[in-house]
């Protein structure tokens, strides 16, 4: 399969790629390196990147900005923010690739356990998380010629945890995150929310 | 209890207002009709409306449009929309009512079973619906001074689906699915989907 990775050099992304790359074309795309670049909050942007890969059979998406911050100083900006790169950002990776993506395809767009298991500080990440599960349910009970659409939702990762300078073991490490986002592009799933932690090391 | 209802005079709105006067002050707001005047979409009216009426003790949101259409008809300007009034003008009325809201009290906003129940035409639906979960779930920790937050998610009811041209029977009476707001607004929950159909006729 010629399988395309967006933010396929993130701390997600890269370890899914080279997951995928054992066995597929990866194509790895950034916002400022990889093999093609593109900024999923522009969908000319997008557009751009699928005109010049097309056709593809898998497109992961472990992209999205999305701010972090107490209830009460999250702004306007910081949800339209949010809400333009993280949740329709993904959302139009679909919607702008339906016409690039061959027959029996699928994307896998990455979601997060704040969804359903919330903190202080996440409610726009929270709102996201959710919002893009429910958009991978009802899109897929109308996606043609046998597409499929999840999201995977991992935990906190443990290089994520590392960079803000806690503890990196609380977390699940990256490359086992991979696992999931491997699961959802070869496996049968569709229009479900992959727990990362249900699937392990690869 | 002084209790907002936006929406008020609406096909769910109005039996939940109804419901709610019989124990409390509420006060029904429309977007054309009511004791106030807002547009859920719009900051500065939905500021002009708490400026009018705080404090109040509870907030019942049975508002917000949203397009229904098929994936691949939904325009960007479709999800714009539907993100706009369905899910930030439903965040906005916590977010700008946080401040005009009494200790103890909650917001109960309008999500709906499209979230996991799924049908074709309705994938920006399943997203809205499933954000507004997801926010409440994320908000509901971090709340200040004992305030709640809950959404309560209608199945189709009967007089939606008379107005469609479909046969009522098929969903649940307007007047029923008021319980779920009722409960939201009385009880303790924070944080939660209420499902209409787990609590029925009032």
């Amino acid at each position: 399969m010629k399988v395309i990775v967006i933010g396929g050099n993130g701390t997600i992304g890269r370890p899914v790629a080279d997951a995928l790359a054992a066995r597929h074309e990866v194509i790895r795309v950034g916002r400022t390196s990889g093999d093609y670049r593109a900024d999923i909050a522009s969908g000319e942007s997008v557009v751009r990147l699928f005109e010049a890969v097309a056709p593809f059979d898998a497109l992961v998406s472990a992209a999205g900005l999305a701010r972090f911050k107490p209830l009460g100083e999250l702004t306007d900006e910081d949800f339209a923010f949010t809400l333009a790169n993280n949740l329709m950002g993904q959302v139009n990776l679909v919607r702008l690739g339906l016409k690039y993506v061959g027959d029996g395809g699928s994307f896998t767009l990455t979601g997060g356990v704040l969804s359903t298991e919330p903190v202080r500080g996440g409610a726009a990440i929270s709102l996201v998380n959710a919002g893009l599960e429910g958009f991978a349910r009802g899109a897929a009970v109308e996606l043609p010629r046998g597409l499929r659409v999840n999201v995977v939702s991992p935990p906190w990762v443990s290089e994520t945890l590392e960079e803000m300078g806690q503890d990196g073991s609380r977390g699940m490490p990256a490359a086992e995150v991979a696992a999931a986002y491997v699961e959802s592009v070869e496996g049968r799933r569709n229009g479900e929310t992959l727990d990362a932690r249900d699937f392990g090391a690869s």
